[in-house]
């Protein structure tokens, strides 16, 4: 039972670390050229501070993960580890959500603002963005449960022990 | 010493029920009418997304919060509190990263994207939306420090403590 968690675990944090570092590679290759009459110019990523943001966060998030799994089992800095999944969670959240709304602009564009929708124009590139914050989403959701599991272990908050 | 923790926690709880609600209140309330040769409209926080997002979620919080302050000292669901202090830090770290990449592209515009700055012509609107930020982002550090606070007391994560 003990053992089957652990691998269960292990998988998560295996899984949490594929996709926050194909969040990484699918947004940073991420690039169209348009032309414009006699004007060609390059969209990229860093186009965007939201998007800079996203791939600095998700890049910071996968090298913790890579040391996470590479802690052994018994190591007492596990109990660090609940305490930096908490702050690269928040960290992955506060990116993917800044990402995602400036891609919904970028779908959607806003009247009121006269912002137009760029993705006509840069198919392509949109596609690789939503790519991005799809796998993205997948590891906010992993590490999540990540948390909630540490927390539930630590913590007993719906009181299913007795104490 | 145990007394005045109690109070210093009561304090951030009420620091954080008043800057949520303030956010929402300045949001809410933000509007600016704009007229352009014959048209004239009026510019809220309804036409974003994400500024409906930031009102919504700091509303669920406000509620919260509220409910938080009620809560009597000695109840066994403080540590249910913990686990609902880091949803609802999540939900308000996700709503102002959005807001705050929306209100970033209303200041500097994109000049890739062709999206011009809109603070020029509703610099009334702009203001508010500034101040519910700020609000916004005295909440979510309020939140982090009363979390942070529950942490290390339930898991000592830097092994102060002897085990």
């Amino acid at each position: 039972m003990a053992n089957t968690r652990r691998i269960c675990l292990l998988l998560l944090r295996f899984l949490a670390f594929a996709s926050t570092l194909s969040a990484v590679i699918v947004m940073a290759t991420s690039h169209e050229r348009v032309s414009f009459l006699t004007i060609s110019f390059e969209t990229r990523y860093t186009n965007s501070p939201a998007f800079k943001y996203f791939v600095i966060s998700n890049s910071v998030v996968t090298v913790y993960g890579f040391l996470a799994l590479l802690l052994p089992q018994e190591s007492l800095l596990w109990r660090l580890v609940v305490a930096m999944d908490l702050v690269f969670t928040m960290l992955l959240i506060s990116s993917i959500s800044a990402a995602l709304a400036i891609a919904e602009v970028g779908k959607n564009g806003n009247n009121y603002a006269a912002w137009i929708p760029i993705c006509g124009s840069v198919p392509k590139f949109c596609n690789q963005v939503k790519g991005a914050l799809i796998a993205g989403f997948i590891a906010v959701i992993t590490y999540m449960i990540l948390l909630l599991h540490s927390l539930h272990t630590v913590l007993d908050p719906l009181l299913l022990r007795k104490s």
